[in-house]
């Protein structure tokens, strides 16, 4: 892991940017820190650039909690090579939701499959060369994204204790049978209205977790609508179970 | 309205029996009060003294928030007089559900509908009677009990700003209707594995709430499984909107 720049924020957050190999990511730690800092992982869908601002801002709510954040870009977005399968994946799915079909199973598996392979050990990289920074101790929570992501995490990595998730991507059939073994305490959001997520499939992904802690916060409103109050019932979660 | 007993609580809540014609009935307010306080109206499925200790918990909880807590006994139960139609239901569906069957619609109808036409009323008139009492204000919300009950009040009750509904009893069809007519902001409780209640009609009665702020939380856990932390959040929501 090399640090690359650093940046002290208005808030006293530290915000450094550093790459492990050929993956960029971002680290913000709390100004004040008098013991080691329990770490949230901050998922999304790709695009570390685009998606800052919101990075930025939950990093920023983390640290007030005495958390630090971290997060790494995903394979074939932002700067990274692209992935020739995916990026047609990608558009035979765009295809499909700008012509109004249902989204094929098979599209899904191609979009997003490869996509958990290639991310979720880079993740748990990222894990080893966090956990030992002087700062940072754990337990360790992981924050939304790309769902598909956040369950295999949660079921091949035991440093994480307790995940918020976003059920606001697509679910390939498969991720049913990992999601029975999951048993970390989850808090699942739900946008009620998201255009591009199908709801009954994700209520049947809450039902299929085998957490004995589980959670769902429906909210109306599309993808990114996701209410204040709701972000701040999450940090809570995590402050409840990693703190 | 007048009041049978009063009591001090170790927590400085001032507990005091009332009756109203013939609905007897509890209001609970904080030891120290400044201003006026809003008002919780705490529904429940029936029985006052069976469910006092809960309500007391709910309203000891309200109470430290600076929320006064109201409740009345419901027509059919307690000590009030029984209904032989009302009886003849419930016998119904304590039959369909021993013997494992699905419930038919007629039979929650001649159960809830006639209990939401006499039990409203008499909510609204308790209101009548309690908002002109020194230290109580408002706004006033509604938290739990009968689902049926408390939509209609949403629907037909100005005065009410918010309510907490828990999606633990039966729900007739009609109520889908009314449901729609709903507008103020809406935190709905929803046991995922309640025995006694369908999950699906639940949902689908979330869907169909006008309202442009509802959030559904849903837990794991049986019909009086709620958790502690989701309790916390459904006062926090009335903090949000009765403070």
């Amino acid at each position: 892991m090399r640090f690359t720049s650093e940046q002290r924020l208005d808030d006293g957050v530290l915000e450094r940017e550093f790459t492990l190999g050929e993956v960029p990511g971002i680290l913000w730690t709390p100004g004040s820190a008098s013991a080691p800092a329990p770490l949230i992982l901050l998922g999304h869908p790709g695009g570390l650039h685009k998606m800052y601002p919101r990075l930025v801002a939950r990093a920023r709510h983390s640290a007030a909690e005495g958390f630090a954040a971290a997060t790494i870009e995903l394979p074939g977005s932002g700067d990274r090579p692209r992935s020739a399968a995916a990026e047609q994946a990608r558009a035979d799915l765009r295809r499909a939701l700008e012509a109004g079909e249902p989204v094929d199973d098979a599209i899904v598996d191609r979009l997003v499959l490869p996509l958990v392979e290639k991310a979720v050990p880079e993740w748990q990289a990222a894990l080893d060369a966090l956990l030992p920074l002087p700062g940072i101790g754990g337990p360790v929570g992981y924050s939304g994204g790309v769902i598909a992501i956040g369950t295999r995490l949660a079921v091949v990595e035991p440093r994480i204790s307790a995940a918020v998730l976003f059920a606001g991507s697509f679910v390939p059939r498969a991720l049913f049978e990992e999601a029975r073994r999951v048993t970390i305490p989850l808090h699942v959001l739900l946008q009620w209205d998201d255009e591009g997520n199908d709801r009954q499939r994700a209520l049947d992904l809450f039902d299929a977790f085998g957490s004995k802690e589980k959670t769902l916060h429906a909210n109306l409103g599309g993808h990114t609508g996701v209410p204040q109050f709701a972000g701040d019932a999450a940090a809570q979660f995590f402050t409840r179970h990693l703190s």
